[in-house]
């Protein structure tokens, strides 16, 4: 359903919006009995009502029973690929072009080196001023092994396509911003990557599992992802890569590691690459953590991907027009894009008191996030934010701001979160 | 209690060394109620009875009520360092000088890149042929990314004193060879490699918790170690990795991202290396995953290391008592150092059926392992592994082979198991 709103928003009309949504009854597998409003799913998703049971099971069975049989008996082996097929469907992958190891920004890591070691006639790694910080401080590590070779250039947005030249080795970017929400075209950035031979690496930590990605119809390259946002992995969750089938056989996973061999278990001295995506694989997987993390995806897949894209389109448009209406008046401004196509699952507003307006929020059960200088962020997970969620937050917003509560919360406790 | 073995051996003699073991207790701080003899545990080690609470309350609690508050209310950003700090206790480090992240391959990626790229004038990165594969193939990663400068050399055990020159950046090598069991000598190869200006790397998975390991004595300049051998940590547990204090503010994490910034949640859009041990994270830690591996090493900072040393000793002295005794006329032979000093708490058998004998014996309920071409692994480690499961074991040996069933297992069967 495509969510129209009208001219005039009360409380009974998001209810009707929630007994309409086709996504509604998705939130019953999430474990959610605390009454708090959390915004902050684009942090750290919602607990799965499931992950206790299927974690325990996994240490006191498997692990308990099964002992070190457990690694072929109950397919641990298996399961970064096994759960890496799932995620493909989540970004419009084949089953075969994803895996699930290391951190987002390892990933990060093996890719672009792999990159920049694959194309030794280029010399820049394009990025934006505004990329999220890993992802930059990871584009200046690789380019520290390259040094005198190969340079980050960071531009402007509006600058990204007119930066592309037949030097870039690789252009890369974060899909949806981590202040702003707004999202990148990705299949226009790609095409144009490839249009002067350089390959496009995505981040989608803020849009798998937000909104529908599709990495084949936009023609990417590459692409990784954090496992512990929209896709409710946990915290520490292992992140995702993509390396796109054309690329499997030209690309060369530059950390190089036993179960990434084509037979780890002969224990040959040199190493030989496996065929395809495992080669991806360098240490043991996390076993534990991607049987977290596999039941976050696993409720994922049960929604369609168009319901998941109109619902966070539903419910960020819902909350700029609650903060037109209600919250203007007290100096907010929307700082993400008002065109759904070019906008994430979150919102953020501008305030000069923004840090003491997210502290007074959570103190009142409402919980987002701040990041500096003046960024209010505010995260709607469609699997489990309910459009009564959204007016309720906005009401309570206005309840703290006419209070003066977000004058009284203290700087000093500032929460060290991502 | 050092554990001299009398010339005769029976059952009442084993009773009697568990009787009389000082780390007798802890064995019930683990979850073992299957009959099985694990004789594993180097591969992966035992559950600990109080992980699955541990963990459940983690995800129950902690993420499901706390959620992204426990960042920092639970303790959770700190989480790698606190358990660093609990891991230096283990293997003779100061608190500030270990931290938990990635796996051990990732880590000795990270470690040796940074010696690599601050030695820019030494050209050799030395290693010995019977490293463990993961550790060759990262070795042989680091030089691709500074070919035509830097070549791993690979010698013979015995040459590697002499191998050591004033081209070396660095010694690269693991304390307890995972086929044989033998132990290097860290101090004496630690102060070779400093008295021609290399710094030493040591892969300690195969002795951390197995053996009394002391960095600070050996004089080591760098380590890492995996989290689910001897540390019980779980299957795919993150690593450790050891930076010596006197190394910390020149070595530089090679890739570096956000969690090693001095001030990750400003988003800074340049990279300032945090002081100390913290610099060396790059990703969000595996939060779960370490809850899990810090129950483990719990028990492991309640056994005396003088004691546990002297476990490993008396089991695997034992063991090769019994299979000069009673093994050697089926075709076994010790391939494990006689010499206690010399070996880990494992011994290696050498048989032409090695991996039908490993079959045969997992299908009776002795759970060892197989290592190509003919190496019948058996791990003993101290903290859960009792005199009489040593004598058991042999017996059942003998029964196999008496029987023949080594004969009847089938070679497609082979576990695919670390």
């Amino acid at each position: 359903m495509t969510v129209t709103l009208p001219d005039v928003i009360d409380r009974t009309l998001c209810e009707d919006l929630d007994r309409a949504d086709p996504l509604a009854g998705l939130r019953e597998r999430f474990d959610i009995d605390d009454g708090i409003i959390y915004l902050d799913g684009n942090s750290l998703g919602r607990l799965p009502a499931d992950t206790a049971a299927r974690v325990a099971r996994l240490i006191g069975t498997e692990w308990g029973r099964g002992l070190v049989r457990s690694w072929t008996d109950a397919g641990w082996m298996h399961s970064p690929r096994r759960l890496g097929g799932k995620i493909a469907r989540v970004v419009g992958a084949a089953e075969d072009e994803v895996l699930v190891t290391d951190s987002t920004s390892i990933d990060l890591f093996k890719l672009g080196a792999a990159v920049v070691q694959a194309r030794p006639q280029r010399s820049v790694i394009l990025t934006e001023h505004g990329n999220f910080p890993s992802d930059l401080y990871i584009a200046e590590s690789i380019a520290r092994f390259f040094e005198g070779r190969v340079r980050v250039e960071r531009v402007a947005r509006h600058q990204l396509m007119s930066a592309l030249d037949d030097q870039v080795a690789m252009l890369l970017l974060t899909h949806v911003d981590f202040r702003t929400g707004e999202m990148h075209d990705m299949r226009a950035l790609s095409d144009a990557a490839r249009s002067v031979g350089a390959l496009s690496l995505w981040d989608l930590s803020h849009s798998a599992g937000a909104v529908p990605v599709d990495l084949h119809t936009a023609g990417a390259d590459l692409a990784t992802g954090c496992g512990y946002k929209y896709l409710n992995g946990g915290p520490g969750a292992p992140a995702f890569l993509f390396v796109s089938r054309r690329l499997q056989a030209e690309l060369r996973n530059p950390i190089a590691g036993w179960l990434g061999h084509a037979s780890p278990f002969t224990f040959e001295p040199e190493y030989r690459a496996a065929p395809g995506i495992r080669s991806w694989m360098t240490g043991s997987p996390p076993v534990i953590a991607i049987a977290a993390l596999e039941v976050g995806i696993d409720i994922l897949l049960e929604a369609d991907a168009r319901a998941l894209g109109e619902k966070a389109r539903g419910l960020t448009e819902l909350f700029m027009r609650l903060a037109d209406a209600r919250l203007q008046r007290f100096g907010f401004e929307v700082a993400t894009p008002r065109e759904a196509a070019r906008r994430g699952a979150q919102v953020s507003l501008r305030h000069a008191d923004g840090y003491g307006v997210v502290r007074a929020l959570i103190d009142d059960g409402v919980i987002g996030d701040f990041r500096d200088p003046d960024v209010c962020r505010f995260g709607f997970p469609p699997l489990y934010t309910r459009y009564v969620d959204v007016w309720d937050a906005a009401e309570r917003m206005v309840t703290v701001m006419e209070s003066g509560a977000h004058r009284r919360a203290e700087y000093a406790q500032r929460a060290e979160i991502t």
